[in-house]
């Protein structure tokens, strides 16, 4: 998934605003369901953060295009752990461990199978 | 009603991004209602934006204190127009009309008098 | 320039924050420039917005994939007006006239023809 | 510090989107220089987020009032270590240690006393 960076990305610091790589790594979630037809929605279900280690590497700017890659490290009854990276042309320049749960109205339940296969990116 | 500008609403220009005064005068809104224990959603009801005229005038950069003044300029019945600015100190940085239409899931519907009197700030 | 609705675009209501059309619109502008290999900024010289007139047509839901138009309705030495709208498939959603001023350091000089290209999709 | 959610910090989901936490948490460091009569960036130097462990406990709706806790956990020579956590009411919905390096123009360097002690809430 590639995504561009634009004005609104970037802070007075010049590049991209820290808080937005989670924003980066939610797109390439969502992309995960809208690949399939779908979104990641299922009436008042649908997976939330529950915890995120990130490690900010290196910086980007207006105008770079970032790749997001996104890698299932654990499936457990009621979470998925990923891994999800930013790079810029080759250069990693954030990595994140995000931890997710599944929630029916706001009660945390089994994660669906059919939902466990989109993120791990099977059928 | 006070805003201060935090890393987040800069860009890379270093002053606050363009479209964020938009978010300021909603929040200014908001606080309309909040201040009276309510919040700007009823059920499946609330305002909408339907036109903005807006004019930016200057700049604002990190850790100003910002001001947002709201006035009524005409209320019909089904739709409402608002002056609304944004000041720095006493120079003023932004001015918008700014047009609300209430919709009912979804549809246009005549705008109850409680809603008006809050955006009017009356009881 | 296709732009999917994440959810990080949308409200409580469900749909596109009204603000962010003006992100999109900025998006468009700034590819433009990312189309020749530049971006929107030459040193300490840039275009900022200094009036939008903005009419909201529609809503935009999670998973849409929205175009943005940009079509220039006006040049004068010191300013340049677009028009610039949103659709999502054959129905237009939003359409804004925006009026850039090109600055250097923070004040309005004449704008260079080569900026004026490329805002016109010209070489 | 007291922050008030409005509008654009929710999604459609409802509640706030899970990344405008470390907004907040930005903005409750930044408040600590502005009580000072500072900004977070000095010249060409500034601190920058390298590492969060962040936990989601709760979620927050529009018009919540939430506070934000900053403790330091442990200052180095080239880090400082924050234990940052956000509060509806007296439940704790948000908890994350945040690293901070100091750069200047980009390069890590020891971080200055005095900025230290504005973290640490001293004089």
């Amino acid at each position: 998934m590639q995504i561009r960076v634009y004005y609104e990305d970037t802070d007075l610091g010049g590049i991209v605003y820290h808080a937005n790589y989670l924003k980066f790594c939610e797109r390439a979630r969502s992309e995960l369901f809208f690949e399939k037809g779908l979104i990641p929605l299922d009436g008042n279900r649908s997976f939330v953060v529950t915890k995120i280690e990130a490690n900010f590497l290196g910086s980007a700017n207006l105008a770079d295009m970032l790749s997001v890659t996104t890698k299932v490290l654990q499936t457990k009854r009621l979470s998925i752990t990923l891994l999800q990276e930013v790079y810029k042309d080759e250069t990693k320049i954030f990595s994140a461990i995000i931890k997710l749960a599944y929630l029916d109205n706001g009660k945390p339940i089994i994660i669906p199978q059919n939902q466990l296969d989109i993120l791990k990116g099977d059928n």
